[in-house]
């Protein structure tokens, strides 16, 4: 179940980037459950990692070889190597010791990422058997594949990938995700994968990567729950005709746009496969004195299980959205300038239910399957959007079972 | 669906504290959704109240009669007079108002509370012809009904009463609580009515009642939704022959210990009760730095789907408590001194999964009814338990059906 059924789009090859998968076999047998990425030589790299303190043994080795060159990722999933201590850690090096070896590079030159249930040791010998299948297919091509291998509770692959122009001569930005329950993400998602073609500096490509993971992946949720494993790496060739690019340039906020909205398109896509979701809600918090408290009353809002589960029943319950938008913890709050939207219908005014609001109204902006509410604090003029889903029954089937 | 099937106590009165109910049809035509409590003049009075922010009509004008030698409480269930601006304080009033005229005060003696649906307007009509039938009824014995007639979608009536014998004489201490679902309390519970036949002067009184309610209501969670109506009254007759309680004295921490388990007793009983609840799940978080953070822990964990999901399913997947220690935002936690049990079962130390813990092991713990989940945070002398439930389809369905 999804909101929308979203097509995957053409995936324009990154040059210099080339992608291989196989099935390791590590928790399904039947589809391809590893990928890896090879990034040529000049290539730069920089990466976002979760920010839960329980992060897992690839995470954790990843940001240290993120300084070392990296050549490689290798991602699996059906297994998160989380909550395996020295053991996992072990693990995670022997996995990229065997892809480098395969490769004729370091071992600190491979960033590893792992996704799946936590808990459970990785299967290294499953998966180091399963690695020359995947070099042995390595090429331009394999965007969609590697989409499909990094899925766990995904029910649609998630790509985004465009081709601008800037100073004249062609750019191309092609990413994937990952991801469908816990998810808040906090500085990157579960996983994602975006690679470029343009001529970047590390440092310049890490302060791309985190303004539009700050406006992406950092503004959706799906339950509130923070992976020990999101990792968003972006990755650039080089291979581009347009000349590298530099700090505070025209051509260079061209591109943070584009790779904004590849972002953004696939930090949606990951609300939309949100785990049981029916409705995809967008929570646009305005007149806030700042940014962050914009941020703090959308997420509590989009953290209700009472607001999800009136989403989910198609119930215009605007006094769940309002007792929401009271506890957000935003001080000196004058509840009588609030006012809320539920698509372009006005619900409250003054803080209480708008005069002209008929249920009939309400019900008929909840009946859609992509509804935006808009919460007015009458404060300032800060505004941020959060994107969450609704809370079904198909959300507690999913994690109810998820490990049987 | 319940936690256990609680057995509804014998409730001792407390004398010179009259309650009566009557049916005002107010949301459901069945059964009684009016209470009215009177105390005796000489009684002492105290309350705490919701934080959230867009507190309802009855809350704001409780919050200003309290210092009003209240003698009467009238409260409603099915319609919470929330969200609905100056038209539901004057709806407020208009019922403290008739409350007073019949019985010979002022309005400003009553102290009002309402329960229910957010965002419609009070049917103070019919709450005034109503209110002559519980007053007729005012008796010291009423506690069973008045406990049903504050109910919403209570599965059962909640009441605890104990008599305790301090300073050679006899303490009566009697209350009723009720809440299933957009339980976060902070401050008061949903709503909840003690009395006490103790002489105690309105401060003490005061000081009793906050410190009870801060290891009660405000240690549960069923949702982390904090309700706009929230209330918890301590009232105290005077009645009993044990002589005025002291602060500092000995007859009065005996007193605080009587009131205390009342409060937590009634406190668990909302949890047991929680929307479509079928486990009660108590998280003790030791070894913390300080209570602020022990609390901000357990309800990491308490407000985590992921978690209350697993709980449902029996599953132990002690990787989704690992993952919610670790974004609950605890500076400098040291993630390898970390261990965590379910029941008496180790499943991690030092911050992975521990050598000795088997499925089976967890297993045998997830299929009782009750639950305990131990989290050793490593860092210092501070615990403190929070309790709460797990998240069932039946939660999804009372609040998708909620208002149908």
């Amino acid at each position: 179940m999804s909101v929308g059924t979203p097509k995957f789009p053409i995936m324009h090859p990154v040059g210099g980037v080339l992608l291989g998968t196989h099935c390791a076999q590590i928790k399904q047998s039947t589809r391809d459950d590893l990928l890896v990425i090879a990034m040529d030589s000049g290539s730069t790299c920089s990466a976002v990692f979760t920010q839960n303190l329980f992060c897992a043994a690839p995470v954790v080795l990843a940001k240290k070889n993120l300084s070392e060159d990296p050549r490689w990722l290798v991602i699996n999933s059906g297994n998160a190597n989380a909550g395996t201590g020295a053991k996992g850690y072990q693990d995670a090096q022997s996995v990229c010791l065997a892809l480098s070896q395969m490769l004729g590079g370091r071992a600190g030159q491979v960033l590893p990422f792992s996704t799946g249930v936590i808990g459970e040791l990785l299967p290294v010998e499953k998966i180091t058997e399963a690695l020359p299948g995947a070099v042995n297919s390595l090429v331009e091509e394999n965007w969609a594949k590697a989409a499909e291998a990094i899925m766990t509770t995904d029910t649609f692959p998630k790509g985004v990938s465009k081709v601008v122009e800037i100073a004249g001569d062609k750019i191309t930005v092609t990413g994937i995700s990952k991801g469908a329950g816990m998810i808040q993400p906090n500085m990157a998602t579960m996983l994602s994968f975006v690679a470029t073609d343009a001529k970047i500096e590390n440092e310049l490509l890490q302060q791309c990567l985190q303004q539009a993971v700050e406006q992406s992946f950092n503004r959706i949720t799906v339950d509130g729950d923070t992976s020990t494993n999101d990792a968003c790496v972006l990755m650039a060739s080089g291979y581009s005709a347009v000349p590298g690019l530099l700090a505070g340039s025209e051509p260079y906020q061209q591109f943070c746009e584009v790779i904004n909205e590849v972002f953004r398109e696939l930090a949606e896509a990951i609300v939309r496969d949100g785990e049981g979701a029916t409705k995809l809600i967008s929570i646009v918090v305005s007149q806030a004195i700042n940014d962050q408290e914009a941020v703090q009353v959308g997420k509590t809002i989009a953290h209700s299980p009472l607001v999800k589960t009136a989403f989910f029943a198609s119930d215009p319950n605007w006094g769940r959205i309002l007792a929401a938008v009271g506890r957000a913890g935003i001080e000196n709050l004058e509840v009588d300038k609030v006012s809320i939207f539920l698509g372009d219908v006005c619900i409250v005014s003054s803080g209480a239910k708008d005069s002209q609001y008929t249920e009939a109204a309400g019900q008929k902006v909840m009946a859609a399957e992509e509804i935006t509410i808009t919460v007015c604090l009458g404060r300032g003029d800060a505004a941020q959007t959060i994107k969450t889903c609704d809370l079904s029954y198909d959300y507690v089937r999913i994690n109810a079972e998820y490990r049987t």
